[in-house]
């Protein structure tokens, strides 16, 4: 198959293309598209059909670059990240969501002139609801974002649902719990503390922890999360209806059941490391985050989730 | 009050300046914008305040000519109906997205302007809403629009929400029932029958039930409709939050309570003008409209639906 990447050089993107060179990756690819404005690192078995195109989702360059292949799946995960899309106001309609929107009605041109249609897996999140939150929100529950990045992810994500409907594209649109344990640096992100608090520890330095141990969330790792991709290529979605977003199964944890799992991996001291101190402007945002899913549709589909946050922990050791 | 009509050229607008026409109305509007693609009809006594503006909301040049009066209300029913905007895709997002889009950047420009912030009061509908369904939707449930006009409606509150939460505008979307007693003539839309079935046997003409009687709506006057937008100019938005979509109050009848609410004010006389010819197309779309609603956040927000079925027929008889 020609499968395409945008966003390629990202967490998610580069975890996707390491599990798709895996010898035991049940997919057969013949051409690898990858996009993203910096140049994507490709697993060596996968460089020999790759082809490179380096440029945004908001480049029309760039996706002729990447349609002209027609490829028979696009993965979409470019994104600026919440946090921006809520300082820059513009940048975040004009990323996450302008370009999703000109992409689609490019692929919609080439389906009416050749009847292209490819499948087109989009990273929604999330961040597409709000509070007020019952315990656990089953797959029926409303869409009342609190950011413009989730505004945006769940104006895409009515876009795959049409278009899927009209029959321009086969979309399919997965909702990613919260990563974690992110690899890479502390930074100031609001969520980043749920990493931090793992895997500075585990690297024998002092993490800071801003709420209370009691908040709950929703979590995936980064193993967890590509993996999704890699299912959703093959998946039969014949008998799924319009409805094509999907909350993923995910790890409800309290931060107390998190920080349980981290002492369980590495033990008293790995804790010890973790200094609490309440920052309420932090805790006001991540309050306003949702607790646990049913995520019924997507298990349904074969989707499957971390088997609980210990797991979690031990698979970042491993891999860093 | 500086009030600017988006659409005010169709049934909702024309209905609601009869409303504001009324030496009873609670508003004091010192200039009203009126704007539709055809000249809009206005009550004599609103005729010395009025600018008209001949337009669509596609036409940027239209969109100024209504905001160079910054009016403090905007009210936007300008759309192109469901039929339409599954026949003509293109068109479609043309008129019921994209021009909404433009117009809030508009405004969003002379924010950062000047700091304008207009009341915008959005024309949403239940079709933002898909099956399956439970059997009284309430307040929470998703957006699962199953056409091109529900999932426009759906991205155009998504943005409204937005928009307002970041400061740029005071919005409010309503999310009109399907309105009933349509007045004018039988049409070929697949929702026309619930009205057809009403207004021609009180007219003494012959109309056709495609459906079987046990299918349940939900419903508002065309006078109740344009209520909720007189409710919505004044209304103190101060205590909702970021939540501004609102399933608005309706009548919830099954075809069979329509029928005997027509006897009710009409006699049997009139029921024997209804012929049942099951349509199963027909059937089939309407099948997948909602049936009830809790309606509870508009409720609470002082929004009052028809008393019944009934006063929905007499509604009808006296204007017509």
């Amino acid at each position: 198959m020609k499968l395409a990447i945008l966003g390629s050089a990202g967490m998610i993107g580069q975890e996707l293309l390491d599990q798709l060179s895996q010898t035991s990756a049940p997919l057969s690819i013949e051409k690898l598209i990858t996009c993203d404005r910096a140049p994507t690192p490709v697993p060596a078995v996968l460089k020999a059909c790759t082809i490179e195109v380096v440029g945004t989702v908001s480049d029309p360059d760039a996706i002729n670059a990447v349609l002209q292949h027609r490829p028979d799946c696009i993965i979409h995960l470019a994104s600026i990240v919440s946090g921006e899309a809520e300082t820059d106001f513009e940048k975040g309609y004009t990323v996450n969501f302008d370009a999703t929107y000109a992409l689609l009605e490019t692929i919609r041109g080439l389906n009416s002139r050749e009847g292209y249609h490819p499948r087109f897996i989009f990273a929604s999140s999330i961040a597409v609801f709000g509070p007020p939150f019952p315990a656990i929100l089953d797959d029926d529950f409303h869409l009342a974002p609190r950011t413009s990045y989730g505004t945006q992810k769940a104006m895409q994500e009515l876009l795959v649902n049409d278009y899927t409907r009209r029959g321009f594209i086969d979309g399919l649109s997965l909702r990613l719990p919260t990563i974690c344990v992110r690899p890479g640096k502390a930074n100031l992100a609001a969520s980043s503390f749920f990493s931090n608090i793992i895997r500075e520890p585990l690297a024998g330095k002092e993490a800071i922890l801003p709420v209370d141990e009691s908040l709950r969330h929703w979590f995936a790792s980064p193993q967890t999360a590509a993996g999704f991709f890699v299912h959703a290529i093959g998946l039969d979605l014949s008998q799924i209806d319009h409805r094509r977003a999907l909350s993923m199964p995910g790890v409800s944890a309290t931060v107390g059941e998190q920080i349980a799992a981290l002492e369980q991996v590495a033990g008293a001291r790995a804790v010890g490391l973790i200094r609490k101190q309440i920052d309420p402007v932090i805790e006001g945002i991540v309050t306003g985050w949702a607790p646990n899913f049913t995520a019924a549709r997507a298990l349904a589909l074969g989707f499957t989730a971390d088997r609980d946050f210990v797991v979690i922990v031990q698979q970042h050791l491993s891999r860093n």
